[in-house]
């Protein structure tokens, strides 16, 4: 179960501190242009090592494409992908060997599979994401031919919210903030927790713009659920809101409800989506991520033999994963409008008869 | 993509208005106890028409079991249930036949399929949600073999929260109150809102209780990616959180990590998962419903010609439908552990050759 | 598992001896006529009991929709038929109750799910093909708007071979022979077994025009493969040949390959598949059926206690499953058919422009 | 749908003549030894240029695991493997780089992807088949651990069919002859077909050993349907036969049916499958492989533009694609258990009682 979606589809492989890791895209369309500086300025984007908010981790990131593309273009066949681990510190893991991490995956992987891999998390890394990044980045290039662009930055930390959001502004900023405005409180929250030898939560929103009317399956591939689904799978996430999401619960049908126009709908807090399908409208996400469970102050656990410990973790962590997961949320994103997409083709007799006349 | 579910499948069928609506269970293993009774008791929770906080459409919701069952045990085959409509008053949407209801799929659906079943929301209505019902209860029926127990109650109504959770408490209150302290609050805001012609949202808590350590698969079918999809999935949910949730994302690690015990944690602010797996301890998610789209104050809308126009809906609908929605709840989560346990089995060569010994 | 097809697909549900059998069709397009006489018409000629060469069982096989169509239209949405059951003569069966029949299921399906269907078989019966032909009669429905149409027939009983394929001609006979010049012989063949209260095999030939090149998916999902699996799927069927099949492998290349001309191919060995595509020739097959195995001749067994037993088979029965299960062959190759056409839309750049522009 | 399997599941990525092949295998449980060697022995099988019999393509065919084995054991987390190819000479394939080749998918793929990789059959190449085999070894090291094996061997060769199968022998014959007694006259044809710049078409023979009784799932995802589709996925097979295959169709029941007694089947016509299911006796597989179309004799084609040409094809062929294809049918078909193994986990309550007890 490391595939992502249904028939443009991404599987990943690899672990932090393995030899590579990667993915292979099934379902890519043939003919597009597969521009490789632009997934490399993607990985870029979600890159560690880049400033004081991001793990002192260094890993180029650099991506090679061992198939799928010929002669620069999509054949249609599975494009695989790999970066190579360069900066795999496994000796900074020796002293947790044996001792569950709080907020870790390492209990629940030893006690699923009976074993364990104690180099850096392993498969349930963060490091992964890089892959998802990637395939995100194939997933965007196709998108874009057909006019659907996609946008994401903070617009929380540790409670700090932006008071308005410009998807222009996190291009510039080292928090890939939302709101300048809020930008240095939140700076500050992150290396105060760092200085601290802790860590902060975040939030990230998405926006997606120019999406035709209509993609989203059935009921069980609704495309809100399909996008919870991937963006409460990313790392650290804890919740997913679509449009006015939790506010939506405390307010009445006549304040939520979006009037309907025949220049289009006079509000959007639905986000985008009703029934499970885009409107048209641009689709509006907030994902809530929880602050990096690694942190360097004394905590009580166990070891694999049950045994109460205290732990002091070492190693290089990201003192607020939020940052480098919003350009995550954008990859998954992609992903799932890139699939749905091509799910919706051939839902209409007429689609099916213009489509093989 | 009407099918929920990798190894305990469910797929449903049928419209609010059309002959009946259903589903087929695959995956079900042999020698289960069918408990009909059981079934029809979780779809009795759901039913309308019970109280002045529900719609006034009157369905007995009686389900009836086709295939799958000899004998009062589960053959290893299809269980195909059929639940018949009754009371179809499609005539009360022969005013709205060409007009599309603001907050509603119909806009979404009628472009993407071209053409339009008007009788009350046809495949988009929440009615399909008792064929989700009677699936899970048979979900529940399996998985209380081996001690998993499902809780869900309403823990806000219109911003009105629940100070305690007493998952003991909703079945005896008509809105499935957690708190009966708040109770009153929350049903006068229904019926303020009902009596405006208006609607209001709602918050749904789900409990889990007895799960082993280690369900949830690899990176893309985690447990918490899976729950999110499935209560998101759920009509009218716009956001859904996982333990914390949106708190977690306004904390320093220190106060979000759950110390681990030779005993335990010592807190669940993971809301029992961490890494995409279950740590074994109490599952909890909060599910946000909007309030019901259809209201019978004037709305500004247009027709499916795109002209504008005004909308005065009748019919019979919910003011707070987070309440029934609660028994989804629970239900979708009973499909999604009933799927986890069976994906679980094989992880590990043990197991395996355990099995086959 | 008892769902076919990843886009256009079938769901069935249902025993021989229960209440009755039927299927869900999940991705019709929108916007098809639905038939039902035509998909009635199609159960008709799988019927049983119409004359000496099928089984004396008396189903009237009356097919009904109970959602998915709306004023005539397919509407997009789940499309569910049924056919109750109604000459389920159980009691034929109790002699048999815990004796496995040779050559049936009923070993395995006991060893699998450890309890017993005894009734006829069960879900194991042939009489679930009522369901798949129902299915598959949608699928004809909707390929028939572009142009791409079955066929099929007898070629072969009791190693009695047809010299040439007409296949215009199996309508009008009642053992659907494709050639009427060894029509007799093969009626023979059969009458003499059931004398002997034996059955005998048969080959049923499928041959599908106005395929568009390019059907087939990836290399696990080739047309050949899927359609391989597909038929060889069907009770009692043993081996299937794709084009000259066993013969291919018995010559060389200079006499398999065939020649390409700006007018098309000068013969069709490959039976029109290459590399797992369609290439826009007829696609033919040859489905090979063992003899029905209920058969009313003294053998050996044993009991689901172990013990060796000599068994005296009643029931009603076909003398040649082949004629009958040639219906079947028909509706899979269109169920495969209806699901490659829809999968294939999208694997160009062009083509995902041309649907969105 | 480059991915096969359900549960244990292969996705193979690469090209002929592109920079890598290889496969990531998602599902393999944790805990299982794997055995570096063992893989490469299996790929050793497979290699072209070994003898007179195969393509004098020299590949090393090393491969090399970049993900989901830790201390030798795998973790339970995607295993991606690589093969780097080394020996491609693109340029033999510069002078049909627009000419169809008669018996190839270059038409096909062609028409459905609008572009062309013309270097040696790209992605339709029976190079990737080097990844199955890969695949199929790790699926060998988990089955041998609760006793299921593997064997296959040539059985016929152009129409010259072994009388007896030995599956000891094809381990010391050059051309994996089953019976010695034939093989000289195999060998013969073959080579008679090499000097005349011709190729002949072959069968091989499948058996496994030690099956439980009972794999295989619901009515669409049978153990003979799924093995149909594995092995006719294979380049170049035409036809599968399970057990007696096109035989069974040629006889009366009372000799077709494997009588029952308590110590077992007293034949094995069905070749160890009843309903779909294996039924505890060994599984028998014909596989008719054509001749590969690459031949070097004048052949008839049109060019990508249309036009009539004549076709003198180079490069490095297998004179006989059955011998080196009866590895990969092993190897196909033990992807098949492998994943059946994993299916069948779950399908009986006390089964999943004892598992979570």
């Amino acid at each position: 179960m490391n595939r992502f979606g249904e028939r443009f589809t991404m599987t990943t492989y690899g672990e932090s501190h393995g030899k590579a890791i990667g993915c292979v895209l099934d379902g890519v369309p043939a003919g597009l242009e597969i521009d490789e500086a632009y997934i490399q300025s993607e990985l870029d984007r979600r890159r560690p090592g880049q400033n004081e908010f991001a793990t002192a981790r260094k890993e180029s990131d650099s991506v090679e494409i061992l198939s799928g593309v010929f002669e620069g273009l999509s054949t249609g066949t599975p494009i695989m992908m790999v970066i190579y681990n360069t900066d795999q510190k496994s000796g900074d893991y020796s002293n947790v060997k044996d001792i569950f991490r709080p907020g870790h995956a390492d209990f629940t992987y030893f006690h699923k599979f009976g074993l364990r891999d104690y180099r850096g998390g392993g498969r349930s890394s963060a490091r992964e994401t890089a892959a998802r990044v990637a395939g995100g980045a194939v997933a965007k290039l196709m998108l874009s031919k057909i006019g659907i662009t996609f946008y994401s930055g903070i617009s929380a930390i540790y409670g700090i919210e932006a008071k308005e959001l410009d998807f222009s502004y996190p291009a510039s900023s080292p928090i890939y903030a939302l709101d300048p405005s809020v930008e240095e409180a939140q700076k500050a929250a992150i290396l105060d927790a760092k200085n601290r030898h802790d860590s902060v939560g975040g939030v990230a929103t998405l926006k997606i713009s120019g999406l035709p009317i209509g993609l989203g399956e059935g009921l069980y591939y609704k495309l809100d659920a399909v996008l919870a689904s991937a963006l409460m799978g990313i790392n650290a996430v804890k919740a997913v809101e679509i449009g006015d999401g939790i506010h939506s619960a405390q307010v009445l049908a006549s304040q939520n409800n979006d009037p309907i126009t025949a220049n289009g709908f006079k509000s959007n807090h639905s986000g985008g989506i009703l029934g499970g399908m885009s409107n048209g409208d641009d689709v509006l996400c907030k994902v809530h991520f929880k602050p990096t469970p690694s942190i360097f102050i004394d905590q009580e656990s166990i070891n694999t033999s049950g045994e109460n410990v205290h732990l002091a973790l070492k190693g290089r962590h990201d003192p607020c994963v939020a940052i480098r997961g919003s350009v995550v949320v954008e990859s998954m994103a992609a992903l799932v409008i890139a699939d749905m997409t091509l799910l919706n083709m051939g839902r209409t007799m007429d689609g099916i008869k213009g489509y093989y006349a």
